[in-house]
């Protein structure tokens, strides 16, 4: 069902400082800082050897990220991001199985300009999967 | 520096339940669990997509992950496996940066067999970071 690894995302305290930091140190390459005010988040891309990290800040007072920076001062691991190919039918089978999908169930346009949904991660041990239709 | 990423680890309460939900739900292949006492844990490799998801449950009183379960009861991202070519390299140039190796600094053999190091988390925004030779 799921087909890529599109990107594991992580919340940072600052976005220049964490970016400069992957580019410095693994020679990484990092794109340039996007407002997403609509999912209430500043974005900035690193490509990680065959993976890609997104580097995620609050934006806003409704941030959705603003509670695990505050838990998570320092930053971390935030959520896993993978794609598939109808996420209707991704969603059909896992509500089937009983597996719940937040924020009501429907796939909502994501930060790439695509339908996703995020899955409760007490289904999925403690881990947050973002699924993205591609 | 580094070439691919190996894996991401996710430590769970129930490793068991953890691999079958990922096989049930994801269609996922995941491996026999093989205990490790050396590492002091348990492990499944599930195949996620292009990923792997390394599951890891505490094994024996001194487990390096027995801390973090019960800090995160339900599982939760432990940390990264990027390769490497050159572990002592790698070594070298990120400590010559100013960067911490956790465990005294020197590779030792990881679960795989292969010379290992552990990046301190505080160095790369909470992100915990293996770094395995290949």
């Amino acid at each position: 069902m799921l087909t890529k690894l599109n990107h594991i995302a992580v919340v940072v305290p600052d976005l220049v400082a964490a970016s400069e930091n992957y580019k410095t140190r693994f020679n990484a390459e990092v794109s340039e800082s996007k407002d997403l005010p609509d999912h209430g988040v500043t974005t900035i891309f690193v490509k990680l050897a065959d993976s890609t990290i997104e580097l995620l800040h609050p934006l806003g007072e409704d941030s959705p990220v603003a509670k695990f920076l505050k838990n998570n001062p320092r930053g971390g691991i935030h959520h896993l991001c993978y794609e598939v190919d109808d996420i209707g039918a991704a969603i059909d089978k896992l509500v089937g199985e009983g597996a719940k999908v937040l924020g009501g169930g429907a796939p909502k346009i994501g930060a790439h300009g695509k339908p996703v949904v995020f899955l409760d991660p007490r289904d999925f041990t403690g881990v947050l999967i973002e699924l993205e239709q591609h």
